[in-house]
């Protein structure tokens, strides 16, 4: 804002009030009254029994704090206004001594963020409307109690006193009085209480209690509106990605009570079961009770039906036996909200003395399971169309359901946490080595635990049935590994000490021998002692109707990064479309590849690394006949040798000594190469297509090892091969030219030794910011482009995901990062130079075939990012393809019609 | 190129004719005609006496490559007409024995390339006509002789045989005569050397000598045009910036003959002294020979005038005594030609039985001395602009006069050889830590010798007069440090093997000792044994003179980086017009500073952070004191802490120990620090402004510093103090306001305290490209961007600088790159997010100050790209300011008008 003073328009509208059968807002309007107020509207026109009130606007937040926690000038007169409507419906007066009119005001934001801001019931309760309210109830006791909570309250919300102050007032009442619980109080007994109240704010603040209910309001809404702010709620919207622009609404709502006898109650209900998503009324309720009486869990709630309680084998009587003509109006409006909001409900409501209201509606939260279920029987029930039905469903809350889980009810005895970097739970023996996790993990299972890991150690991750890294974030090798391998893995629990030599490790005072049995919930970030009971994942009947629904929505296609025919299968079982990236250098790490590949590295010249190379050939060949034949049909993209050289050699001097003992090696030639190779900045160092530019004749080896393997497969019969062939960290068109004459050099040389035509594609990796830039002159010789989010990534903002996490959690905290950008795309920076690719190479080339296979392409944001800009396909690990195919099913579904 | 077909129009002129007082062409068709070419054309227009000829043009050797070495259809007929039009214009007739026109035929490039493509002389002889010029010259020996030395030029340049072969036959006749020198042999003599040598060709190839002139003059321009493409024209062009696309033309010319008696000479003259810039005619010549023979060096030339050969103390006649009516005649063109280009002029002439012929003019080369004085006088006489002297002056070729030289006449003892990475040169003793140096070098010249050099080692080579490392490029540690400090360097002599424990380093088999003397060549890259004599920088009148009216002429500003007040003094001697760059943590390193700095990184809170930063403050306060009093009235840009933490840190276990014992910190700790530091790539890592973001009080304490520094120069009265405050590696907006507001809070804290208000400004270094992208964002808070393109190309290109001397050359090599991107800003990638980011800047702050401040700042082509897109300031290490004053009035002047 660039004025110094705003000019607030004089007819702007901050209040919308509700009640009496009809109402100012509507459920359309979420964003100015919050869900709750636009429910509460809703229901009212609805003609459903909702205790009149009034909502004042979430744009009178954002007012508020814009000009310095001041309420804007014609904000009073609109309150004033709107609380004498409810008053008039109601018949009461607000102060009113003989017939008070008590509010409850309550924050309500566009998103639920239960618990997250404050509110204040009964108010407009002092000295002279206690007694009112006494008499109007026929209840002196109740008055009291009301009383006394309402200044316990509005002291702990408003004036900003400790509530264990009251409870010790109330708890030395009952000392003097030889009872123990509230109910043994009498009227007499609160109204002492309420005096000791009164004097104990009077003491710390140095005034009394407030006495006016419209200071207590207007105390009350400016409350609501600070609890915004409050740290809590700070930290809930950063979890949930919810923005403080949003702000949050004010209803003040006349009160009912649930606690007038026994004919009055409370209580709260879903429209079906959250947990698993079964068609039936589902709830519990207390009779003689307010809300936060169920909260605090003093008594037990009821179940609402017959059916329930029987199930669950309880005696007190459901609300339906108990108050059957109540319930019967109750289960009418429920199947009727349900119907009119198209949505299972969680709904909130209370009975007085006989008389139902309606307190909150809303969308109700559930688990992957029920949301299934729901869509799905909605859908078949002709409540939802199929779209809405694959809306409803959250695609990254299917990770759930894709491995197996720690069972909820289990015990967990914690032994260090850290990030939840691949979901999914495991048990196993520690074992503190990939070797170990090789050799032991074929005949029983074993957890891989290590300081952080290294391509090396991919065998034996393999091995494993879970990983666990001390060091490291969530792209960290470890996490990035795991979640393609689709392995639980908790990575970075700095906590842990772990000492592989000694074959131990330490956390929180407790010792772990190499053989104890641990568990990890890697969807939690928890190490846990000992085994635990699991949930297998089931992926039943509706996951299947809904993943075929989502198919039917989406443009974009879905491929997987994959190497192994094990995750190339899994890939194809969760529906992939092809491979969008295979690192072929992932074979290299196999030990007998790896000989070979280390004397490549050693040799002096180039005849020196043909003949190991020579020897590479047949077995990369084999690999990729595998992966083509299980991708029959689909398209296969190999990427050529990428990570620096210097990756796959030894380091220190006893691994080269290792080394050089089993390979024959020369032990002085491996030490002076690994130091000759060692790079200050590896991810900025020799690699990638740099070192197709510098060794030719590796990427000529690659090139003729995927166009033999296709000629095979196509001769074989067996599959139709559409291998792709991509040159990673391309940054200059001229770079780009020359591969393209090398790979296509040796695909026509091998074409013609084997007299046949593979049709193939070759294309650049765009992971850098100079290839985004300059993509309209690469386009000219690439045929397709992948973006390379990760690395683009770290370029675009020069971060190191290695080293991030020394800075990214304060970055976090301090809003200045609202995510990871590591793990949903950064749509303004690295977003720009991808929609500047992808422009720039159509320009070009206006078929260019485009794609993402970072770690984004399995992530919800970042697909619907893909879609905006028309990208072709993404790609992400096997197990993610279908939180990809559900994700980019919501983002065609969500994309704005043009 | 798409089409398969290339469609040639049909009226393509690929030759253009010259002579008898006319030409098709002139001097303004360089791109057409070649430089050679175009002279020519403009000499015959002026109606100077030049042999008649053609040029078939540079787009004819264009469409030569394009189709595959082969030339197009219709030029065969173009060279048939233009060469009977020179047989009119000279009276003979190609091929005709009584009367054979022999022609030359000479490759001339846009660019003059000398030596780098082939020439063939005396096209036109066989056996028939080699009687016929015997009998026109009156002379067979002069007859045989030209034959013969056309068969070795065509065989060896056409035909691609080795001259060696020629020279053993001629050998070989002067052995069976007795005689040593060519001049000794008759006409029957050289008969048989002729015979001698059509025999080997025919051995050597199976076929005669081509007889048939026309089958000879093909042969000739095929072999020219093969000659653009041979590899040291394709070397040389990589070296001076010459693009392929630019081809070269064909000039085949009448030959006329320096060779026929004592009236016939040939010779080179320069319209002024091209080393010292006098205004004097300056040449040599020779009396009956070729200009090979003045190229070859068996015969001494003489000087063209009196004056010269009694100035040299020579004895044989000049030129102007020799023949003094031919000598007036040249003279007379001489000055002609010098005012008709208004440049000096390098000129070639051949004088034929007493008649002039002229046959080539350019523009002179020039030492920078004398391009200066040029210049600067050729204004002076009105013959050109001041403009145009400030154009005439090569702004890189100023570094040859900051820096003292090695005299040229000195003897070279070389003991290895590196990269040039910072100019001039030092003799000193041997030493091979910084310690050494600074202990030493305060008494005696040293140079420091290492393998690599780090920021510790800083005050070592401010200490030593020279630097030498034995790895790193020309944008490593020690060549950006040296340049900035202006002492000479040379950088990655890899061959150098240097074991500082022992003292020693050993290069080509001999062994140095620490204490030995040394020189090194920076502008070379050399190092040498011994002590050399050297050339003391002369900043003479004309420097300030040229300097002046660059000033005068340009637009841009020209600022420094510089930390020390020495470097800051200097900077201002060279006309710098403020400092664009402090790196604050340069003071760091002082050893006092340093142990403050290492209790700082060690403590594990604020409070213990904020002790050692209060004892830093004054020490940082009093550099600031003096920069700014040096920079009086000129802006100041301090960029607050850059590196990251861990390169204040000792890293190994003897240097923890040492440090541990010096300064009493605690061993374990700085080695768990320096671990917990360590960072997989800290280019990418926990640095920058990310610093002031995790550990605020740094910079809060950076921040005091520089406004009590600026309040108590304001409060002194000795200098207007301009403090501008920079923060690095900014990436996000949201970073940038949280940076401000840290910023400003401080300083006006500060202002406040002193009472008194200091004009300052708050601004970005774009040094990533996200934050080129989101400048527009950036700019809301900052006031002004520096562009620090040395870290925005290594993460736009996803390249190290450290790691990239692997593979940089085989991308030059391989014609990727074309220029190291690290020396001249990559105009298509970095410059593109260096012009976004100007944009989006300017577009929501019009006023936003933008300069550049990476080491580009001084390299010119980047100074002329930031004038292209209107920069205000460049900023460049102190010794390059006046090269990048120059450079800015070129763009400035080279700018196109709009």
């Amino acid at each position: 804002m660039n004025t110094l003073v705003q000019v607030q328009p004089v007819e702007t509208r901050w209040v919308y009030a509700f009640g009496g059968g009809a109402a100012d807002g509507g459920a359309q309007m979420k964003e100015l009254l919050g869900g709750k107020g636009a429910n509460l509207a809703e229901m009212s026109s609805l003609g459903l029994p909702v205790p009149p009130g009034f909502t004042i606007t979430t744009e009178a937040c954002n007012h508020y704090y814009k000009i310095g926690r001041t309420h804007p000038a014609d904000l009073r007169g609109q309150v004033d206004a709107a609380l004498a409507q409810v008053a008039a419906l109601v018949g009461k007066g607000f102060g009113d001594p003989k017939n008070p009119l008590l509010v409850s005001v309550r924050s309500g934001a566009r998103a639920s963020m239960p618990g997250m801001m404050d509110t204040v019931l009964n108010l407009g309760l002092n000295d002279d409307t206690v007694e009112g309210l006494a008499a109007l109830a026929g209840d002196r006791r109740f008055a009291f109690d009301s009383y006394r909570r309402f200044i316990q309250m509005y002291s702990n919300v408003v004036l900003g006193l400790d509530h264990h102050m009251f409870e010790e007032i109330l708890d030395d009442r009952k000392d003097v009085l030889g009872v123990t619980i509230d109910t043994d109080l009498s009227a007499d007994d609160w109204l002492a209480v309420v005096a000791d109240y009164k004097a104990e704010v009077e003491r710390e603040l140095g005034r009394p209690f407030p006495q006016d209910p419209q200071e207590q309001l207007w105390g009350a809404i400016g409350a609501v509106f600070d609890s915004w702010m409050n740290d809590r709620a700070q930290f809930y919207r950063r979890l949930h990605d919810i923005p403080e622009a949003w702000g949050t609404a004010v209803n003040v709502q006349s009160m009912v009570f649930g606690n007038m006898g026994d004919t009055s109650a409370t209580g709260v209900a879903f429209t079906r079961n959250p947990s698993t998503g079964e068609n039936r009324l589902y709830g519990e309720f207390l009779i003689n009770a307010q809300g936060e009486d169920v909260v605090a869990g003093i008594r037990t709630p009821q179940p609402l039906t017959r059916a329930s309680r029987e199930e669950m084998g309880e005696t007190a009587l459901s609300m339906e036996e108990a108050m059957p003509e109540v319930f019967g109006q109750f289960n009418a409006v429920v199947r009727r909200l349900e119907r009119h909001y198209r949505d299972m409900q969680d709904i909130e409501f209370t009975v007085e003395r006989g008389r139902l209201y309606m307190l909150q509606t809303r969308n109700g939260k559930r688990t992957a399971k029920a949301a299934l279920k729901v869509a799905v029987e909605m859908a078949a029930e002709g409540l939802i169309t199929t779209d809405e039905a694959v809306l409803r469903v959250d695609p990254a809350s299917l990770d759930q359901l894709l491995h197996p889980t720690i069972d909820p009810a289990a015990d967990r005895d914690l032994i260090a946490a850290g990030l939840p970097a691949s979901p999914g739970a495991a048990t196993g023996k520690i074992v503190f080595t990939a070797e170990a996790a090789e050799r032991e993990g074929a005949f029983e299972p074993v957890i891989l635990v290590r300081d952080e890991t290294s391509p090396e150690d991919i065998r034996g991750m393999d091995a494993a049935r879970g990983v666990v890294t001390a060091r490291g974030g969530m792209t960290s090798h470890a996490a990035v590994v795991a979640r393609g391998m689709g392995r639980p893995c908790v990575c970075g629990a700095a906590e842990l000490r772990i000492n592989a030599a000694a074959g131990e490790l330490r956390a929180r005072g407790r010792v772990f021998k190499a053989g104890d049995i641990i568990t990890i919930d890697g969807s939690r970030g928890e190490i846990l002692a000992g085994a635990i009971a699991m949930i297998e994942p089931e992926l039943s009947g509706d996951f299947g109707v809904l993943m075929g629904w989502a198919d039917a929505a989406r443009r974009l296609k879905v491929r997987a990064n994959a190497e192994t025919p094990l995750d190339a299968r899994t890939a194809r079982q969760f529906g992939a479309e092809g491979i969008g990236l295979v690192r072929t250098e992932h074979m290299f790490f196999d030990e007998a590849r790896l000989a070979a590949v280390r004397e490549m590295i050693l040799a002096d010249d180039e005849a020196g690394r043909r003949a190991p190379l020579e020897r590479i050939l047949p077995m990369q060949r084999g690999d990729f006949v595998e992966l083509l034949n299980i991708m029959d049909g689909y398209p296969v993209t190999f990427r050529l040798l990428d990570p620096p050289l210097h990756e796959f050699l030894p380091h220190t001097q006893e691994e080269v000594a290792a080394v050089a003992k089993s390979t024959g090696l020369d032990a002085d030639k491996l030490l002076r190469r690994a130091a000759d190779l060692r790079e200050t900045n590896p991810m900025l160092g020799h690699r990638g297509c740099r070192l197709g530019v510098s060794y030719p004749e590796i990427y000529e080896m690659q090139v003729r090892a995927i166009i033999e393997a296709a000629c095979e497969v196509a001769a074989s019969g067996r599959a139709t091969p559409h291998p792709e062939i991509m040159h990673p960290l391309v940054s200059k068109p001229e770079e780009m030219a020359f591969l393209r004459r090398l790979t296509d050099r040796v695909a026509k040389q091998v074409m013609a030794e084997r007299g046949m035509t593979i049709p193939y594609s070759v294309g650049a990796m765009i992971e850098l910011p100079r290839a985004a830039i300059c993509a309209a002159d690469l386009a000219k010789d690439a045929e397709f482009f992948s973006f390379g989010t990760n690395d683009l990534t770290q370029t675009t903002f020069g971060i190191s995901r290695d080293d991030s996490g020394r800075f990214l959690n304060a970055y976090m905290e301090k809003g200045i990062f609202e995510k990871d950008p590591f793990v949903s795309i950064d749509v303004e920076g690295v977003g720009s130079l991808v929609r500047i690719g992808a422009e720039r190479g159509r320009a070009t080339r206006p078929d260019v075939k485009l794609g993402i296979c970072g770690e984004h392409g399995g992530d919800p944001a970042s697909i619907a990012f893909c879609e905006s800009i028309g990208l072709d396909y993404v790609s992400c690990s096997a197990y993610r393809v279908p939180i990809a195919r559900l994700a980019a099913a919501h983002a065609a579904l969500n994309r704005p019609k043009t």
